[in-house]
Protein backbone atom coordinates (compact mmCIF):
# COMPACT_ATOMS: atom_id res chain seq x y z
CA UNK A 1 0.00 0.00 0.00
CA UNK A 2 0.95 3.45 -1.32
CA UNK A 3 2.10 5.77 1.75
CA UNK A 4 -0.73 8.43 0.87
CA UNK A 5 1.17 10.87 3.61
CA UNK A 6 4.36 10.47 0.60
CA UNK A 7 1.76 11.37 -1.57
CA UNK A 8 -0.33 14.52 -0.27
CA UNK A 9 3.37 16.04 1.36
CA UNK A 10 3.62 19.53 -0.75
CA UNK A 11 7.18 19.72 -2.76
CA UNK A 12 9.57 22.18 -1.43
CA UNK A 13 8.79 24.91 -4.22
CA UNK A 14 5.36 24.56 -3.63
CA UNK A 15 6.29 25.14 0.95
CA UNK A 16 8.27 28.20 -0.22
CA UNK A 17 5.94 29.61 -2.12
CA UNK A 18 3.29 29.04 0.81
CA UNK A 19 5.57 30.55 3.38
CA UNK A 20 6.81 33.46 1.42
CA UNK A 21 2.97 33.99 0.16
CA UNK A 22 2.34 34.35 4.21
CA UNK A 23 4.89 36.50 4.62
CA UNK A 24 4.30 38.77 1.82
CA UNK A 25 0.47 39.30 2.67
CA UNK A 26 1.50 40.03 6.25
CA UNK A 27 4.49 42.33 5.91
CA UNK A 28 4.69 43.72 2.57
CA UNK A 29 6.88 42.09 -0.19
CA UNK A 30 9.50 44.94 0.53
CA UNK A 31 9.61 44.16 4.40
CA UNK A 32 10.45 40.36 3.77
CA UNK A 33 13.63 38.61 2.48
CA UNK A 34 14.85 35.02 0.81
CA UNK A 35 16.33 34.69 4.53
CA UNK A 36 13.26 35.03 6.41
CA UNK A 37 11.47 32.78 3.99
CA UNK A 38 13.81 30.04 4.42
CA UNK A 39 13.83 31.22 8.54
CA UNK A 40 10.08 30.60 8.46
CA UNK A 41 10.50 27.19 7.42
CA UNK A 42 13.39 25.83 9.32
CA UNK A 43 15.29 25.86 6.02
CA UNK A 44 18.61 26.89 5.20
CA UNK A 45 19.15 29.70 3.05
CA UNK A 46 21.39 27.70 0.91
CA UNK A 47 18.37 25.37 0.56
CA UNK A 48 16.23 28.05 -0.50
CA UNK A 49 18.52 29.07 -3.24
CA UNK A 50 18.70 25.94 -4.87
CA UNK A 51 14.90 26.16 -5.68
CA UNK A 52 14.37 30.09 -6.04
CA UNK A 53 17.63 32.00 -6.98
CA UNK A 54 16.60 35.52 -5.63
CA UNK A 55 12.82 37.03 -3.81
CA UNK A 56 11.81 37.98 -7.48
CA UNK A 57 11.54 34.33 -8.72
CA UNK A 58 9.61 33.84 -5.70
CA UNK A 59 7.47 36.44 -6.47
CA UNK A 60 6.76 35.08 -10.12
CA UNK A 61 6.05 32.22 -8.65
CA UNK A 62 3.69 33.25 -6.89
CA UNK A 63 2.12 34.93 -9.81
CA UNK A 64 1.83 31.91 -11.79
CA UNK A 65 -0.32 30.52 -9.14
CA UNK A 66 -1.96 34.06 -9.31
CA UNK A 67 -2.45 33.64 -13.14
CA UNK A 68 -3.71 30.09 -13.04
CA UNK A 69 -6.39 30.87 -10.36
CA UNK A 70 -7.70 33.59 -12.87
CA UNK A 71 -7.50 31.29 -15.60
CA UNK A 72 -9.78 28.92 -13.88
CA UNK A 73 -12.50 31.46 -12.76
CA UNK A 74 -12.70 33.37 -16.17
CA UNK A 75 -13.25 29.62 -17.82
CA UNK A 76 -16.73 30.34 -19.28
CA UNK A 77 -19.06 27.18 -18.45
CA UNK A 78 -19.14 25.15 -21.22
CA UNK A 79 -22.45 24.50 -23.07
CA UNK A 80 -24.51 27.28 -21.60
CA UNK A 81 -24.24 31.32 -22.46
CA UNK A 82 -22.96 33.27 -19.58
CA UNK A 83 -25.60 35.24 -17.53
CA UNK A 84 -24.94 38.52 -15.65
CA UNK A 85 -24.46 35.82 -13.18
CA UNK A 86 -21.77 34.38 -14.73
CA UNK A 87 -20.18 37.82 -13.64
CA UNK A 88 -21.06 38.25 -10.21
CA UNK A 89 -19.74 34.73 -9.36
CA UNK A 90 -16.41 35.80 -11.69
CA UNK A 91 -16.18 38.95 -9.83
CA UNK A 92 -16.53 36.68 -6.56
CA UNK A 93 -13.55 34.91 -7.86
CA UNK A 94 -11.45 37.60 -8.64
CA UNK A 95 -12.02 39.25 -5.40
CA UNK A 96 -11.22 35.95 -3.41
CA UNK A 97 -7.73 35.74 -5.33
CA UNK A 98 -7.27 39.45 -4.70
CA UNK A 99 -7.65 38.70 -1.01
CA UNK A 100 -5.47 35.66 -1.25
CA UNK A 101 -2.62 37.00 -2.76
CA UNK A 102 -3.44 40.45 -1.69
CA UNK A 103 0.28 41.94 -1.29
CA UNK A 104 0.62 41.47 -5.07
CA UNK A 105 -2.46 43.94 -5.42
CA UNK A 106 -1.09 46.22 -2.50
CA UNK A 107 2.89 46.06 -4.23
CA UNK A 108 1.79 45.88 -7.83
CA UNK A 109 3.73 49.41 -8.52
CA UNK A 110 6.72 48.40 -7.24
CA UNK A 111 6.81 44.65 -8.19
CA UNK A 112 5.78 45.61 -12.14
CA UNK A 113 8.77 48.38 -11.87
CA UNK A 114 11.37 45.99 -10.07
CA UNK A 115 10.97 42.98 -12.87
CA UNK A 116 10.27 43.37 -16.65
CA UNK A 117 9.45 39.71 -16.96
CA UNK A 118 6.47 40.50 -14.52
CA UNK A 119 5.43 43.30 -15.42
CA UNK A 120 5.52 41.70 -19.60
CA UNK A 121 3.45 38.38 -17.99
CA UNK A 122 1.49 41.19 -15.88
CA UNK A 123 0.31 43.12 -19.17
CA UNK A 124 -0.16 40.14 -21.71
CA UNK A 125 -2.39 38.45 -18.64
CA UNK A 126 -4.53 41.90 -18.76
CA UNK A 127 -4.74 42.92 -22.53
CA UNK A 128 -5.94 39.29 -23.24
CA UNK A 129 -8.54 39.67 -20.32
CA UNK A 130 -10.06 43.12 -21.06
CA UNK A 131 -10.48 41.60 -24.11
CA UNK A 132 -12.28 38.41 -23.00
CA UNK A 133 -14.37 41.01 -21.13
CA UNK A 134 -15.07 43.33 -23.81
CA UNK A 135 -16.29 40.48 -25.36
CA UNK A 136 -18.70 39.00 -22.59
CA UNK A 137 -20.21 42.23 -22.86
CA UNK A 138 -20.50 42.56 -26.36
CA UNK A 139 -22.46 38.94 -26.17
CA UNK A 140 -24.71 40.53 -23.36
CA UNK A 141 -25.92 43.00 -25.80
CA UNK A 142 -25.83 40.69 -28.79
CA UNK A 143 -28.02 38.30 -26.25
CA UNK A 144 -30.55 41.14 -25.17
CA UNK A 145 -29.40 41.34 -21.55
CA UNK A 146 -27.73 44.18 -22.15
CA UNK A 147 -28.32 47.64 -23.68
CA UNK A 148 -26.56 47.80 -27.54
CA UNK A 149 -23.57 49.77 -26.46
CA UNK A 150 -20.86 51.56 -29.15
CA UNK A 151 -17.30 50.93 -29.16
CA UNK A 152 -15.85 53.27 -26.49
CA UNK A 153 -18.51 52.43 -23.93
CA UNK A 154 -17.93 49.05 -24.10
CA UNK A 155 -14.28 50.11 -23.76
CA UNK A 156 -14.91 52.33 -20.63
CA UNK A 157 -17.01 49.62 -18.58
CA UNK A 158 -14.37 47.54 -19.16
CA UNK A 159 -11.82 49.62 -18.01
CA UNK A 160 -13.45 50.60 -14.69
CA UNK A 161 -14.49 47.10 -14.31
CA UNK A 162 -10.68 45.86 -14.05
CA UNK A 163 -9.65 49.04 -12.25
CA UNK A 164 -12.34 47.79 -9.43
CA UNK A 165 -11.03 44.75 -10.03
CA UNK A 166 -7.24 44.96 -9.63
CA UNK A 167 -7.65 48.07 -7.06
CA UNK A 168 -10.54 47.52 -4.64
CA UNK A 169 -8.52 46.09 -2.07
CA UNK A 170 -6.03 48.57 -2.14
CA UNK A 171 -8.24 51.16 -2.14
CA UNK A 172 -10.16 49.94 1.13
CA UNK A 173 -6.37 49.54 2.65
CA UNK A 174 -5.45 52.98 2.18
CA UNK A 175 -9.05 54.46 3.99
CA UNK A 176 -7.65 52.43 6.76
CA UNK A 177 -8.99 49.91 9.31
CA UNK A 178 -8.43 46.20 9.42
CA UNK A 179 -9.50 45.20 6.05
CA UNK A 180 -11.69 42.05 6.01
CA UNK A 181 -12.36 39.18 3.69
CA UNK A 182 -15.74 40.12 3.84
CA UNK A 183 -14.71 43.92 2.68
CA UNK A 184 -14.71 41.66 -0.86
CA UNK A 185 -18.37 41.74 -0.77
CA UNK A 186 -17.92 45.29 -1.35
CA UNK A 187 -16.18 44.93 -4.69
CA UNK A 188 -18.65 42.29 -5.99
CA UNK A 189 -21.36 45.29 -5.35
CA UNK A 190 -19.40 47.87 -7.35
CA UNK A 191 -19.01 45.48 -10.05
CA UNK A 192 -22.84 45.37 -9.91
CA UNK A 193 -23.01 48.74 -9.73
CA UNK A 194 -21.05 49.15 -13.01
CA UNK A 195 -23.51 47.11 -15.29
CA UNK A 196 -26.94 47.87 -13.63
CA UNK A 197 -27.39 50.46 -15.48
CA UNK A 198 -26.29 48.87 -18.32
CA UNK A 199 -28.87 45.49 -17.72
CA UNK A 200 -31.84 45.89 -19.54
CA UNK A 201 -32.66 41.61 -19.04
CA UNK A 202 -31.31 39.82 -15.94
CA UNK A 203 -31.75 36.41 -15.93
CA UNK A 204 -29.78 35.81 -12.62
CA UNK A 205 -32.83 37.24 -10.67
CA UNK B 1 13.28 99.90 -5.05
CA UNK B 2 13.11 96.26 -3.91
CA UNK B 3 14.58 94.07 -5.62
CA UNK B 4 11.76 92.18 -7.60
CA UNK B 5 14.40 89.03 -7.45
CA UNK B 6 14.52 89.05 -3.97
CA UNK B 7 10.61 88.90 -3.49
CA UNK B 8 9.88 85.93 -6.02
CA UNK B 9 12.91 83.31 -5.43
CA UNK B 10 11.62 80.43 -3.95
CA UNK B 11 12.43 79.98 0.23
CA UNK B 12 14.82 77.13 0.51
CA UNK B 13 12.40 74.35 2.13
CA UNK B 14 9.80 75.55 -1.22
CA UNK B 15 13.04 74.64 -3.08
CA UNK B 16 13.96 71.33 -1.57
CA UNK B 17 10.28 70.34 -2.14
CA UNK B 18 10.39 70.86 -5.64
CA UNK B 19 13.26 68.85 -6.27
CA UNK B 20 12.26 66.07 -4.35
CA UNK B 21 8.93 65.93 -6.43
CA UNK B 22 11.07 66.20 -9.77
CA UNK B 23 12.84 63.20 -8.08
CA UNK B 24 10.40 61.07 -6.47
CA UNK B 25 8.03 61.34 -9.69
CA UNK B 26 11.29 60.68 -11.99
CA UNK B 27 12.61 57.39 -10.08
CA UNK B 28 10.32 56.66 -7.29
CA UNK B 29 10.27 57.93 -3.55
CA UNK B 30 11.86 54.37 -2.15
CA UNK B 31 14.69 54.56 -4.83
CA UNK B 32 15.48 58.97 -3.80
CA UNK B 33 17.42 59.86 -0.37
CA UNK B 34 18.34 62.83 1.25
CA UNK B 35 21.16 62.73 -0.33
CA UNK B 36 20.38 62.87 -4.11
CA UNK B 37 17.70 65.21 -3.32
CA UNK B 38 20.68 67.61 -1.55
CA UNK B 39 23.05 66.72 -4.40
CA UNK B 40 20.81 67.69 -7.08
CA UNK B 41 20.55 71.16 -5.42
CA UNK B 42 24.14 71.23 -4.97
CA UNK B 43 23.19 71.62 -1.33
CA UNK B 44 25.46 69.76 1.78
CA UNK B 45 22.98 67.23 3.10
CA UNK B 46 23.03 69.18 6.98
CA UNK B 47 21.52 72.45 4.79
CA UNK B 48 19.13 69.88 4.10
CA UNK B 49 18.39 67.90 7.81
CA UNK B 50 17.97 71.91 8.95
CA UNK B 51 14.84 72.39 6.96
CA UNK B 52 13.96 68.39 6.97
CA UNK B 53 14.48 66.05 9.15
CA UNK B 54 13.72 63.09 7.45
CA UNK B 55 12.62 61.66 3.89
CA UNK B 56 9.22 61.03 6.05
CA UNK B 57 8.87 65.02 6.25
CA UNK B 58 9.50 66.14 3.33
CA UNK B 59 7.05 63.52 2.05
CA UNK B 60 4.45 64.93 4.46
CA UNK B 61 5.67 68.91 3.18
CA UNK B 62 4.54 67.43 -0.49
CA UNK B 63 1.08 66.18 0.91
CA UNK B 64 0.82 69.90 2.49
CA UNK B 65 0.67 70.62 -1.28
CA UNK B 66 -1.79 68.20 -2.23
CA UNK B 67 -4.09 68.91 -0.02
CA UNK B 68 -3.89 72.40 -0.75
CA UNK B 69 -4.56 71.99 -4.52
CA UNK B 70 -7.52 69.70 -3.58
CA UNK B 71 -8.81 71.92 -1.41
CA UNK B 72 -8.56 74.79 -4.31
CA UNK B 73 -9.68 72.40 -6.80
CA UNK B 74 -12.97 71.11 -4.78
CA UNK B 75 -13.96 74.71 -3.65
CA UNK B 76 -17.55 75.13 -4.85
CA UNK B 77 -18.00 78.29 -7.10
CA UNK B 78 -19.52 80.80 -4.42
CA UNK B 79 -23.26 82.54 -5.69
CA UNK B 80 -24.00 79.84 -8.49
CA UNK B 81 -25.33 76.09 -7.81
CA UNK B 82 -22.80 73.49 -9.30
CA UNK B 83 -23.84 71.91 -12.45
CA UNK B 84 -22.28 68.41 -14.21
CA UNK B 85 -19.87 70.78 -15.63
CA UNK B 86 -18.29 72.17 -12.08
CA UNK B 87 -18.19 68.39 -11.59
CA UNK B 88 -16.10 67.60 -14.96
CA UNK B 89 -13.63 71.08 -14.20
CA UNK B 90 -13.14 68.99 -10.58
CA UNK B 91 -12.82 65.66 -12.24
CA UNK B 92 -10.10 66.94 -14.66
CA UNK B 93 -8.59 69.17 -11.92
CA UNK B 94 -8.20 66.22 -9.91
CA UNK B 95 -6.55 64.42 -12.45
CA UNK B 96 -3.69 67.30 -12.86
CA UNK B 97 -3.16 67.05 -9.35
CA UNK B 98 -2.26 63.32 -10.09
CA UNK B 99 -0.32 63.76 -12.83
CA UNK B 100 1.60 66.49 -10.84
CA UNK B 101 2.04 64.29 -8.09
CA UNK B 102 1.96 61.09 -9.22
CA UNK B 103 4.98 59.66 -7.22
CA UNK B 104 2.43 60.09 -4.23
CA UNK B 105 -0.59 57.80 -6.14
CA UNK B 106 2.05 55.26 -7.24
CA UNK B 107 3.77 54.58 -3.67
CA UNK B 108 0.78 55.50 -1.84
CA UNK B 109 0.18 52.11 -0.70
CA UNK B 110 4.30 51.93 0.88
CA UNK B 111 3.97 55.48 1.91
CA UNK B 112 1.05 54.96 4.08
CA UNK B 113 2.26 52.07 5.84
CA UNK B 114 5.29 53.64 6.29
CA UNK B 115 3.93 57.00 8.32
CA UNK B 116 1.43 56.81 10.48
CA UNK B 117 0.82 60.19 10.85
CA UNK B 118 0.76 60.76 6.81
CA UNK B 119 -1.91 57.70 6.71
CA UNK B 120 -4.30 59.60 9.23
CA UNK B 121 -4.33 62.83 7.30
CA UNK B 122 -4.96 61.16 3.88
CA UNK B 123 -7.94 59.29 5.74
CA UNK B 124 -9.39 62.62 7.30
CA UNK B 125 -8.64 64.39 3.90
CA UNK B 126 -10.27 61.39 1.82
CA UNK B 127 -13.07 60.87 4.39
CA UNK B 128 -14.22 64.63 4.39
CA UNK B 129 -13.96 64.70 0.57
CA UNK B 130 -15.87 61.74 0.14
CA UNK B 131 -19.11 62.92 2.49
CA UNK B 132 -18.54 66.02 0.21
CA UNK B 133 -19.19 64.34 -3.30
CA UNK B 134 -22.11 62.45 -1.82
CA UNK B 135 -22.76 65.80 -1.16
CA UNK B 136 -22.90 67.81 -4.24
CA UNK B 137 -24.83 64.00 -5.81
CA UNK B 138 -27.83 64.90 -3.03
CA UNK B 139 -27.73 68.46 -4.63
CA UNK B 140 -27.36 66.95 -8.25
CA UNK B 141 -30.97 64.09 -7.24
CA UNK B 142 -32.83 67.09 -5.58
CA UNK B 143 -32.35 70.06 -8.36
CA UNK B 144 -33.87 67.45 -10.35
CA UNK B 145 -30.23 66.59 -12.93
CA UNK B 146 -29.51 63.67 -11.64
CA UNK B 147 -32.10 60.57 -10.60
CA UNK B 148 -33.46 60.25 -7.17
CA UNK B 149 -31.05 57.67 -5.76
CA UNK B 150 -30.79 55.29 -2.16
CA UNK B 151 -28.11 55.78 -0.08
CA UNK B 152 -26.22 52.94 -0.70
CA UNK B 153 -26.68 53.87 -4.58
CA UNK B 154 -24.84 57.44 -3.59
CA UNK B 155 -22.46 55.27 -1.08
CA UNK B 156 -21.25 52.85 -3.98
CA UNK B 157 -21.38 55.80 -6.72
CA UNK B 158 -19.25 58.27 -4.63
CA UNK B 159 -16.86 54.40 -3.65
CA UNK B 160 -16.31 54.43 -7.88
CA UNK B 161 -15.51 57.91 -8.29
CA UNK B 162 -12.64 58.00 -5.43
CA UNK B 163 -11.37 54.88 -6.79
CA UNK B 164 -11.19 55.93 -10.24
CA UNK B 165 -10.15 59.58 -8.78
CA UNK B 166 -7.12 57.93 -6.54
CA UNK B 167 -6.27 54.75 -8.98
CA UNK B 168 -6.58 55.53 -12.45
CA UNK B 169 -3.23 56.81 -12.70
CA UNK B 170 -1.70 53.75 -11.35
CA UNK B 171 -3.86 51.70 -13.30
CA UNK B 172 -2.71 53.32 -16.59
CA UNK B 173 1.23 52.79 -15.64
CA UNK B 174 0.15 48.72 -14.42
CA UNK B 175 -0.53 48.49 -18.51
CA UNK B 176 2.61 49.35 -19.58
CA UNK B 177 3.73 52.27 -21.60
CA UNK B 178 4.67 55.67 -21.30
CA UNK B 179 2.11 57.59 -19.44
CA UNK B 180 1.65 60.69 -20.82
CA UNK B 181 -0.38 64.00 -18.94
CA UNK B 182 -2.61 63.37 -22.28
CA UNK B 183 -4.34 60.16 -20.54
CA UNK B 184 -5.48 62.19 -17.58
CA UNK B 185 -8.55 62.39 -20.24
CA UNK B 186 -9.30 59.45 -20.24
CA UNK B 187 -10.19 59.41 -16.19
CA UNK B 188 -12.26 62.70 -16.83
CA UNK B 189 -14.56 60.36 -19.46
CA UNK B 190 -14.15 57.35 -16.94
CA UNK B 191 -15.75 59.54 -14.07
CA UNK B 192 -18.45 61.45 -16.82
CA UNK B 193 -19.12 57.25 -17.91
CA UNK B 194 -20.32 56.23 -13.80
CA UNK B 195 -22.15 59.49 -13.61
CA UNK B 196 -24.00 59.01 -17.13
CA UNK B 197 -26.45 56.90 -16.19
CA UNK B 198 -27.82 58.68 -13.53
CA UNK B 199 -27.85 61.82 -15.10
CA UNK B 200 -31.55 62.98 -16.53
CA UNK B 201 -31.21 66.47 -17.24
CA UNK B 202 -27.38 68.03 -18.14
CA UNK B 203 -27.01 71.81 -17.72
CA UNK B 204 -23.67 72.06 -18.82
CA UNK B 205 -24.37 70.48 -22.72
Amino acid sequence: MADPKAETKPDTKSRILDAALALFNERGSANVSTNHIAEALGMSPGNLYYHFRNRAEIVRGLFQRIMAAWAANYALPAGKAPTFRTMDTMAAGNFDIQWQYRFFFRDLTMLLAADADLAAQYRTNRDSGMANTQALLRHFASAGLMAPADKRTLEEITQLLWLVGDFWLVFRDAGGGEPAEADMDQGVRLFRRILAPHIIRDKSK
